[in-house]
């Protein structure tokens, strides 16, 4: 039956994305760089503009654009979390329609380049493809106020060459794939974590550790497949941060197919490869810890 | 405090990512072709492979793709949105372990070639950027099975070069920007639209017809912001067409700069801009039908 | 035996890259667009700088980016290739260092908006992924002064369902591919030509003319392999057009590789196809007209 | 005049592009991984395919992948130059119509997983963005056989936060850049280098010096403008290297701006920056040791 109740804006949000931050510490002779992409994205008292055209509430995402760069001069930007939470918090605090601030910022990685075996001091070489990224969400005001921060890691690209299985899995008529007790996993992990606490954290050794962690355990860990895999990261990094409320991993599975050189005479013993592009697995887990503290906006975006 | 309850698999879900399908239609001398990407994500009793590595209950992907493959033939293609349907029904009702499947589906736009002036039988020019799209859920099986469907277009590139001003904005001390009776409003426009019912429904005519709306709206509506766009816009679609419950519009707002010529003494009323990448607006806007049904699992990834 | 000769400076240019420069003509309620995207690059008596960092001689790039926008004002970017010229010209004539100009700009494609069955005045659509292109080069100043021109298109993305073979090719001991008689044939033209002349030539005409000719010949002629289809396109276009003097085409070969359906009893007519990212077959031609004049610095990057 | 000269195929070529070849080696507990993208490209007697049709001469591009993936069994894909040769001369020396081969490699690297402060047996972590490159060319059979082989680098991404000026540039009536003694230099580096010899080299030595070389120029010489950054860098690897005949830089100037923070009573004292995207400077530089043997057709494509 045709719907006919009145029309309404159930949601809305706007705001500015991908400004690109740099900013660096040159108080003596060793400087330091932070290289970020900042989005923030408003929620509050904005429906007029959207219905009436009416924007004597909106912030011009102009002006937001400015703040990303003022705070990273003011905050500093020595941990990509606390200034997320300063930017968020100022639109919050002093921009009166703004009901709620998120502040989405990717981090790209620098390496000091080495010159006659030490790091020189204001020079860098970017290392990739990995990016650390943080969502802040702050809503509310005063002792209202609420703040949740989300870390996370990207494009942490990894592969094992052995020690990876796929098999006794679920077949039907329509099932053509044989089993292996012995392939190549591969894949770009995009995890992100939930802190249940947000005072007092060292962002940067927490963000170490998990790296560490992630890597270890996928290094580590006999893979019956990746669902497996992701499933004993997110566990063990649970574990070892009781910070931590609740993590999600995403992970494509990048097929990596033995080439076929037997009709050619010549054996291929798992050491030849055809990369694919796509279609790609794609695998996904969650974990939390049973008494993880609500998630609130956290994860909206 | 730190966290020491229990850790949960409290989600997880799998699928075949990005399956490129072509499909043609050659019954006569008139091909026709549909040319899609597919991906297929599934829910349902597949916990044991996460936290002990048992794949009894897991589909494999390499499964999941033969049967994107398979349903082109079988169910044709002749829109995406009864293939998706199809698809998805079939993962629900053969696959033991499944609770629900979603199936994404992109289609890439083609055009017959002009061969002295009409549409060529089998031969095509890639039409683009715009994407038409689909994800369609299923959930459950016999009496009790349910199917959403979202459809929707992303990559739609628009400009007007006038009509549109932004001014009479909220200030504070960060303000600089100037406001402006006249400027240049560029967007991709990503828009969602959620069925109401799924019976009966001409999908092709619906997409068609929502379209030319998102377009003549764009066109025509003086604009006093983006935001006020997506609004018009996405009224006029929910009423022009009640079998919708709702529907999401994402735009960047592509800032085109009229660049300073005056410092060398010429004039530039409005006519040569600079079009910036980076940063963007980002606005996004939700509108619903009051009596919409439910969205259920609808928006769900 | 290792070398010991001086080291020399034997080749420099510099430039300003994607300049995105927006144009519109708004003299009446009919307004039209030219959206391009131009870089310039600059060859001269810039060797000090690079061996003594002197930038005396040196127009900033900075300067180069003014140009490309001042001529979009001034010379009005009615035709890319009159706009091309123009601003290559105006580097050799007033820039005393600059002995050469290249000027390439890619030309991005925009439809009006249809409302109520007619073009809209100031909206349009983008049209893609095609890309209208142009490398203009000029050397020297007064009489001395010459000009090259080459036109081109690239991202014509084109595919025929039928009509299309390959077989009887070169074999080896190595060959496994299956000859074919009818084959799906894709790909994504790249194509340039040299202009023998550069006076007088309505070059919106002839571009259209040629993208004409270019897409009928793909589509109408029977195809024993890619190689074919590129040498007929490009004989039939030198035919069409005598102010053309030479003619490049790529094209990679984009693999449609039927889908093997018959292992689940189902049967593939020709119909289910899967695209294939990489790797992809990579075909060149080059004609030209056995009395072209000299091409000069014309293909020179 | 228009031209009425027959119409000629003046040059052709074909391969096959993009093979992602992934390689283990696996003797021992400790593997080692290359993760290369291979390119062939064949010249020789192919004209009747363009212009009759006639493929008898074509070796299939299909037969091409193939040996991209056989070679790196046989030949083991050691380094990625002397697989390139290997490639290359297969194709000369036993494909009869083939006159020439040239093959691209792109190497993508991998570091090693720590685990308990040791490097993983047989688990990587992508590093990039930087990819090493060669491009090998053999012409002829026997004795008559020549080979050329070019070295490089891609996307070596480098910043310095100071030491580096640009200032006593050329001005005229368009000029508005400021001069500057203190500003954020970064590019990312394409530099290829087109050995003298091929015999007897060290190639992973000879990449590791070059690519530490052009960072320690880059890191410690003052530079007045990126031209004399490359023309240092350049000349810093011929003298270190007398094996190699030339050496070729390209460089994009990525602009860093300082954001204008004193509008809001905020110093800025060359700690905050915007990382523009485009339009970018694209500097170039070539230099040659003057005895160096000609290139031949090492840098044609």
């Amino acid at each position: 039956m045709p719907l006919s109740g009145p029309i309404v804006l159930s949601d809305n949000r706007y705001g500015k994305a991908e400004n690109r931050v740099v900013r660096f510490f040159r108080g003596g002779p060793r400087h330091e760089i932070r290289d970020v992409n900042v989005s923030t994205t408003l929620r509050g008292d904005f429906a007029a503009a959207y219905t009436d055209g009416d924007q004597r509430q909106v912030l011009p995402t102009d002006t937001q654009k400015h703040m990303a760069y003022v705070f990273a001069e003011k905050q500093g930007l020595t941990t990509v979390e606390d200034y997320a939470l300063a930017l968020g918090r100022h639109f919050t605090d002093t921009v009166g329609p703004v009901r709620s601030a998120r502040v989405d910022v990717d981090s790209y990685g620098w390496q000091r380049v080495t010159v006659d075996g030490a790091g020189h001091d204001h020079t860098w070489v970017r290392q990739g493809p990995e990016v650390r990224t943080v969502a802040v969400t702050v809503a509310g005001t005063g002792a209202e106020q609420r703040a949740w921060v989300i870390g996370g890691i990207s494009d942490l690209v990894v592969l094992k060459s052995t020690g990876s299985e796929f098999a006794d899995f679920y077949t039907d008529e329509f099932t053509t794939l044989a089993p292996t007790d012995d392939r190549v996993l591969a894949t770009a992990l995009d995890v992100r974590w939930r802190f249940a606490e947000i005072e007092g954290v060292d962002w940067d050794e927490v963000h170490a550790g998990i790296r560490a962690r992630l890597l270890a355990v996928f290094a580590t860990q006999y893979s019956k497949a990746l669902q497996q895999t992701l499933y004993a990261m997110g566990s063990a990094v649970l574990e070892e941060f009781p910070v931590l409320a609740e993590i999600r991993l995403s992970a494509p599975n990048k097929h990596h197919f033995a080439y076929d050189l037997e009709r050619f005479g010549i054996d291929n013993p798992g050491e030849v490869f055809w990369a694919a592009d796509r279609p790609y697995g794609s695998i996904h887990a969650t974990l939390a810890r049973a008494d993880a503290p609500d998630a609130g906006p956290a994860w909206t975006i």
